[in-house]
């Protein structure tokens, strides 16, 4: 069964208020709500288009996985999530083309959402997300 | 009026052939078309996925602007697409609020697709296209 669609784009940034200046103000993005997840320490805007969201994520400590991102790479494209029907078949279809997976199985957040991350290795410089959201939620 | 949709994800790649391994073979997008473009010296594999594309562009020669890209960053998220009802009425907008442009009037592919880039000064790390589909293609 192929992918679903791009459920959302990941942007590194320094600041989310400086950021939505720019993306929401200016090129008009409507701002669903902004997130201040003290796990990963990062503040996280999301900004819904289309079919789809762009998220932007800014650290609020210098330890995170984000803020070491950043000081090393600078703000740009992070991520991209593309949610699938089922991330198990997902997975084994992946790992048995011997994909590289960051997350050998989905992880779930406290929504229900269940996620996993793609190698960059494996898909030429890019981390990709899958995403398989919670049967309430999805689209068929 | 906000933007419509995210057109597209760019991904630099070194080759076409061993990217679709991953994306198409794998993951298992499926491929549209692969676009030899002469102009831009560049190959472009066209994979939908949802109301979206995944564009793959691969350099062929080491002169073009992807291919200096290229082997400055590596592989990985090159530019964001969003797609917009007037483009003229939202590079204007841009402009009024002193949002730095790349093309600071639109310009056009041979399919009738309007496009111009915001730099990625302005959005914070990101290369952004913006993207008006002719009348015949448009949604509404």
């Amino acid at each position: 069964m192929p992918p679903i669609k791009i459920n959302h784009i990941a942007i590194v940034v320094e600041e989310v208020d400086a950021a939505l200046k720019f993306w929401r103000d200016a090129l008009g993005l409507p701002l669903q709500h902004v997130e201040h997840n003290e796990g990963e320490e990062v503040d996280i805007a999301f900004l819904p288009v289309g079919d789809s969201e762009i998220e932007l994520i800014a650290p609020f400590t210098e330890t995170s996985g984000v803020a070491k991102y950043l000081a090393k790479k600078g703000a740009g494209l992070h991520h991209l999530c593309i949610e699938v029907e089922d991330i198990a078949a997902a997975l084994a279809q992946l790992s048995a083309q011997n994909i590289e997976l960051i997350n050998d199985a989905p992880r779930a957040r406290p929504d229900g959402t269940r996620y996993a991350f793609v190698h960059p290795r494996a898909t030429g410089g890019v981390l990709l997300e899958l995403y398989e959201l919670p049967a309430e939620r999805k689209h068929s």
